[in-house]
């Protein structure tokens, strides 16, 4: 056998290998393909759908552009409401609600997208097993309700939440205490309010409830009893009986001061439409499963985003929330769903890690590399 | 002005800056020194003070050296017990020891250390409010006690927990589902059990019930009801009734096989103690403190160590702590007690951050860190 015989020998198994690999990866890719094909057709007929059904109310919002001290990205999160009815009593089960919220009020989540994993089948049947009232139910409601619940600053609750049992034990949960959650007495640049339900003279704007001393009286006439921001305006010396002020877009003290302003809540009836029927104009660009058996988080590294979401599974995984979505059945592996699958939380002590607890766990290990992927952009 | 002039003059500035940064950093250093003075002190009390006793016990350990798939190092986590005062209700109050217990199997915490940061007036006087059984109340020992409890596995909890209104809602908290907390059937290297009070011949062991299928007969005879880890030895073919084993020390899964097992958990009167009572031959390494006013932890580089303490303070923070420490009158900022003062979330969109999300948070950002710090050793 000559050198180079020999040589060929030796290389032919790497190379062989290789190719392999190569075809394993061309089969992943494939299935990304096939999954995201079968994405983009869902979405297609929901924008149909949408289109076709005229009386929709469509709240515009002001096309505010980022300023030098505003964060012009946003971080959505998505979970399985089933995760409520894990809970062992109706205390606790309103806690874990109460959990996820002060998880998100501390990472600056500006969206929460609560997702059904309930087989369809099993949604529409009114057979099986009574399991009580308070204890089991329909998590995702309850969940967003309570999430919606504790987003909303407390002197505005009176107004959108009148008593149900899902709040039963509202009570009892720790308070978010983020920035849109002022004191009475705070001077600040933005306060949310409720519009009055009180005449005001031609070509002035309406009176809004923000909590303050005084109500406010804005640049516009709104419908009363709707929920909006405003822009608080100088006030003039004069003492008027009311504060001045302008309304403006949510999504303003985000853009222009970089102020977290709460997170809004969206229902999604199962997995897919979690990317499907999203939001937000420009879509998610970063999409992040979490799962035990992603890649590790320490070799991750956070391309520059605009739109990030990350989707965390419930008790069985995002395996069970992938199985029981019919519109996703051709798809058998929940990895091709997503950009970056990952394992948020390697080494982990204990064989499970709950949905709460992984929420947190993987916003506090992506913070740096959000802040790395932001300075770079 | 001459040129040269000009330049001193220009220099002169930032010399003088210089000069008030090395006064500030030597006065920071000098109050350091302080501290670690007066902690060696108050050690060498406790030393003498323990001489002096001689009829305390001393469980002895094994001499185990880590081997090459095993984990030689420690992780503790120190937190004052009066966190459970800040619950809602006796249930939540439980389930709030019930997370601190999961986030620390999670992570691999070795040793959970919960410290007193009641004034020491308060906490011998019998006068004052009356604030009722089971909602508030001694947090420290019921913190302890429900963190043994979740900390013991499933089987041998009815030897050692003998039925305790600290307990009544134990029930409803999380299992740990940690590596030491086995199932009945699971073939493992070791197992925790319960020495049995059954008559054994001349010259063999005692046996043990370790929750498998049959009882095991150790290599000593050892008192009974005393708890044990037992490894695990071949089993000869001719059906015994029992399984034979080794008693080892419960650091022996760790050290040779790398297996978490649990944490052991120490009471300690007051901040000082923490470090001064403790109860590691070597001793902690590094110190951390855990503090919104620390600095980020994104600038942060742990050094290789063998025993780290992480510290976290209660519902004001660890400054509360420090001022409720009569040992540590001298000493005015916390920071000075730590090698390293960590600010662990960076830009919180809460105002507050809860201990017990504070502990994930912290354990989940030091996690990359820790792992970097044991590859370089």
């Amino acid at each position: 056998m000559s050198l180079s015989e020999f040589a060929d020998q030796v290389n032919q198994k790497p190379l062989k290998r290789h190719k392999k690999d190569e075809f394993l990866k061309q089969k992943v890719q494939r299935k990304k393909f096939k999954a995201e094909r079968k994405l983009k057709k869902l979405e297609k007929q929901i924008v149909k759908k949408k289109s076709q059904t005229q009386d929709m109310i469509v709240i515009s919002e002001e096309d505010d552009e980022a300023e030098t001290n505003g964060r012009d990205y946003t971080i959505s999160i998505a979970l399985p409401g089933s995760i409520l009815d894990n809970a062992q009593s109706p205390e606790l089960r309103s806690y874990l609600a109460g959990q996820i919220a002060r998880a998100c009020a501390i990472y600056q989540v500006d969206e929460v997208v609560v997702f059904n994993e309930a087989d369809s089948d099993k949604k529409e049947s009114v057979e099986g097993e009574f399991k009580g009232v308070g204890k089991k139910g329909d998590g995702c409601v309850q969940l967003a309700r309570i999430l919606q619940y504790l987003e909303c600053p407390q002197y505005l609750r009176k107004f959108f939440f009148p008593k149900h049992p899902d709040l039963q034990y509202a009570g009892l949960l720790n308070p978010l205490d983020s920035p849109h959650h002022m004191r009475i007495d705070e001077d600040v640049p933005f306060r949310e309010g409720v519009v009055l339900d009180r005449p005001t003279k031609e070509g002035k704007g309406s009176f809004v409830n923000c909590g303050a001393v005084k109500n406010v009286q804005i640049d516009k006439k709104l419908q009363s009893n709707v929920r909006v921001t405003v822009q608080m305006l100088e006030n003039k010396e004069e003492s008027p009986k009311y504060f001045r002020g302008k309304a403006v877009s949510p999504t303003t003290p985000r853009l222009k001061h970089g102020l977290y302003w709460g997170y809004s809540v969206r229902l999604a009836p199962n997995l897919s439409s979690v990317f499907t029927q999203c939001s937000i104009a420009d879509k998610y660009d970063i999409m992040i499963g979490t799962s035990e058996r992603g890649e590790s988080i320490d070799d991750f590294y956070l391309p520059s985003f605009k739109h990030l979401l990350i989707v965390f599974g419930g008790v069985k995984g995002l395996e069970e929330s992938l199985s029981a979505d019919e519109d996703l059945d051709e798809v058998d592996d929940p990895s091709c769903l997503f950009h970056h699958y990952l394992n948020t939380c390697p080494n982990q002590g204990s064989r499970t890690i709950r949905t709460e607890e992984a929420i947190l766990i993987t916003l506090s290990a992506l913070r740096p590399k959000v802040m790395q992927s932001i300075a770079i952009k």
